[in-house]
């Protein structure tokens, strides 16, 4: 299958005419073939238009033939073949192995919508029946379910060309919802988006569902995602990416006439606590597994371990003395873009320039372009509480240990944390009561408290939340990794009174698709 | 009980002293007793600061005691007895039977919530079990529960004063999520406000609850309601009222350092589908029964319906003539505040003054203060469709007819509405297919779709949606009347490879709590 560089709007390829865009491969710096066409606030009008005409039909497609439809999408992608991996490490610089399992993640999460699609809870079927001979007044035949929110535009993550880009975790869920999607691809990797995008078009054609269900654009700057935001046809966003960006479509969202709900995965540092026992019985083994977490693919996770927090002493210090060796010797590896690369050395620098901030060490240097040297810094807590900025996300492999004085101390530390999508714990049996005391704190800052493992690692699954209070994302109520994603793209509807043949299948009497519904409160799958 | 114009903040009684507010009786225009002091940014922060310290522990309740405080809340608003209706009636000028209806109301919800709390469905609990043979990488244990999302800010509305205010449908879900609650008191009626402050006072005494689980402030002007709502201890505000008080407090929620959801209910016109057969069949009792919901309570519900679509003919004119004597004959009523009344007018003689517009009827004449006329205008779509001015709600009794040529036409109008909180058809069996062709349209514009009833009157159950789309509501994700509301004030967390002495009981092995589960995606009791 020839990359064309075309955008795809519909069952349509189309040439962009409003700049070029060409992917670089991060381990050489060169241009990759071909160029690809950015497109236009006309591309946006009509991707958003096809998808507006797509909504009524898509949205009813039955749960088997929707599940279907992201069966296919999966295999499409897997019948693409070792061109799909060769172009994304070309584009990406991430290992084969990497990209790979990531292909796996991306079609065991469609897979996984599928299953999630038939089993129809996220309906949320309810059914109030009527009490006619109620006192002092009958109530009415109530019914209410799930339906999509409408048009969505997803916004493709650098990090993850295939797992949170154009199939990824946000379009699979709201595929599953019931929604058309608008996809703008990243510049970073517009032949692996390309290819990607031309499975699931085949998948809509084939599955016989409306073309505007699915569009991929590109574009060489912020305006086309501004204006794809901005369209009135657009009823929700889901991003992940910096900070900066996700803000940015948030203010649009929030300026339209009709505000929008917007996921933006954005920023987090994940704290790491190592709590006292821990660190006595195992701070060798803690530090090297630390800076294997930190290092992974060049330390590009949104879950990277950027802070650690630990009590000062000598158990600290063997943490310390342990992570400081396995770093210096940590390769330098090549990060996902020259952009990407430029703010890494510009936040280490800036670190490392801070009269708050230690260097303990830096790892191997560099031997091509754009590869990073991870680096670890340290800073008391007392620096840390004096110092917002110290906050701030260092995208790569960079880390601080922030040196408190007491456990009071890292609680007192965490209390004043911005919202994260994970906190760790690294705890043995005797530091139980002080991480009891933490657990309250951990829950109002972060999504997912983990113990004695690493935060990157995302388990696609039904229990995952890879979200949390802001800045980490823009809606804490939600996550973008896991079934319950499919509920950001709902919003009830009730039905009172109406005809039996006018009511949607799923609250019809009798349970003709046989889900789990509420009837009077009361679960149950009659 | 003495009504005292203090606020209520945490366990204290406490006189405001940024200016003075007297409920007025708008049925004779006089001010009551007493004066009631409003709160500045003192009081916010007092409030804010127990908010925040009681929420740990307020969350972490078990489910009873949960339970049993929204049951007693109820009790003791029951225990103030008559004094509550009669001050009600003085500061709304509303009658006696609906605010005792009102009052079941609110007492029903508060123990419905206590069901909904006991069930345990809300915590939406997910286990993962770790699958540690799992081939490349084994799967760690996960688990996920919803928690609160911390101190919200309810803002009560004028026309509910007991079902939409202090112990309202917003507070009551609030309470039931975990999330203490600092109410805004609407200033139309301070004492009653009090009095139902007073009583969740009690309860948060007698249950045993950190005083700070709630507290009620009075104030003059908008800056007391926006420092609340830019206050960081504020994780979400509830709010029902007008569309410009709702955008102001987004706004103000958008633009905070951390921004929070705002769940407020603003705007809808209600349009009802008077389809062909159905005109047919019962014109003339639809018409009565039309300014029969018109003019309950004066018009003064969220759910009033303010527009009517039919297809131009002898059946409509029928329509037409039953109501507009109907409509002629009715009593001029008093609305709840002098503003309201001013508003009323104001919009009733821009419709008049319009030259699209034709009026139809007016009520009788007014006999005291702050009593309407109800109010029936007509247009046709074709003036409909080219002046947006037209979907602008007048809150009270008035109505606009839209002559259609078709029913083609009736669904173009519906194309081009705004987000509603509910969307009426009065239909037969013989407009089955042309309502067939209106109910996507109307599910992607209404929170509620219902045939043959009347908007007004909402039931409280679990199917209800009181919801809707931009600018019914500013998230149409949820609902503030139903079980579903609780869902507003939660956020998930997900627990990976947590000791089980660690875990919240919802998520325990052995399901302590005995409440549903999605275990490796199967829902159970296990």
């Amino acid at each position: 299958m020839p990359i064309t560089g075309d955008m795809l709007i519909g069952a349509a390829s189309h040439h962009g005419r409003d700049g070029d865009i060409r992917a670089i491969d991060p381990a050489t710096g060169e241009a990759l073939d071909p160029v690809f066409g950015g497109g236009g606030p006309a591309e946006v009008e009509r991707a958003c238009a096809l998808a507006e005409a797509a909504f009524d039909a898509f949205r009813e497609t039955g749960l088997e033939q929707r599940a279907a439809f992201l069966e296919t999408v999966a295999q499409n992608i897997l019948d693409i073949g070792d061109e799909l991996i060769t172009r994304a490490m070309a584009e990406s610089g991430l290992p084969r192995p990497r990209l790979e399992g990531e292909r796996a993640r991306t079609v065991g999460q469609l897979r996984l919508f599928a299953q999630v699609v038939r089993e129809g809870s996220w309906l949320d079927a309810r059914i109030d029946p009527a009490l006619p001979q109620r006192a002092p007044l009958p109530r009415s035949d109530l019914r209410q379910r799930h339906i999509p929110l409408g048009p969505v535009a997803v916004f493709g993550a650098s990090n993850f060309p295939l797992a949170f880009s154009v199939a990824g975790g946000d379009t699979a869920s709201a595929f599953a919802a019931g929604c058309p999607v608008v996809v703008k691809s990243h510049s970073a990797h517009p032949g692996t988006s390309e290819l990607v995008g031309r499975a699931i078009q085949a998948a809509v054609a084939s599955c016989g569902l409306p073309e505007g269900v699915f569009s991929l654009l590109f574009g060489t700057g912020n305006p086309i995602g501004t204006a794809l935001v901005a369209d009135p046809r657009i009823k929700a966003v889901g991003f992940t990416g910096s900070r900066r960006g996700g803000l940015a479509l948030m203010e649009v969202a929030a300026k339209r006439p009709e505000p929008i709900p917007v996921y933006a995965e954005m920023s987090s540092i994940n704290p790491v606590f190592l709590m006292p026992a821990a660190l006595a019985a195992r701070a060798e083994a803690l530090g090297k597994a630390f800076v294997a977490s930190l290092t992974m693919g060049a330390g590009q996770f949104c879950t990277n371990p950027g802070i650690l927090l630990g009590v000062d002493g000598p158990d600290l210090d063997r943490f310390v003395a342990t992570a400081v060796e396995a770093l210096g010797g940590s390769a330098a590896l090549t990060m996902l873009t020259p952009g990407i690369h430029a703010a890494y050395d510009s936040g280490v620098a800036a670190l490392a320039g801070s009269t708050a901030v230690a260097t303990l060490a830096r790892g191997l240097a560099c031997s091509g372009p754009n590869q990073a040297q991870a680096a670890l810094f340290a800073t008391t807590a007392e620096q840390f509480l004096a110092d917002a900025a110290l906050q701030e996300e260092v995208f790569g492999a960079a880390s601080l240990l922030i040196r408190c004085p007491d456990v009071a101390t890292m609680r007192k530390v965490a209390e004043r944390l911005e919202g994260q999508l994970t906190a760790t714990l690294q705890m043995d049996a005797a530091d139980a009561a002080a991480v009891a005391g933490l657990v309250p704190v951990l829950e109002r800052k972060a999504g997912r408290l983990l113990a004695n493992g690493w935060p990157t690692g995302v388990e696609v699954c039904h229990a995952m939340v890879h979200g949390g209070p802001f800045p980490a994302t823009s809606d804490s109520r939600t996550t973008s990794v896991g079934t319950l994603a499919i509920r950001r793209f709902l919003r009830p509807v009730c039905y009172q009174d109406l005809p039996a043949e006018l009511l949607p299948e799923a609250l019809r009497d009798g349970n003709p698709l046989g889900i789990w519904r509420r009837v009077d409160g009361a679960l149950g799958r009659e």
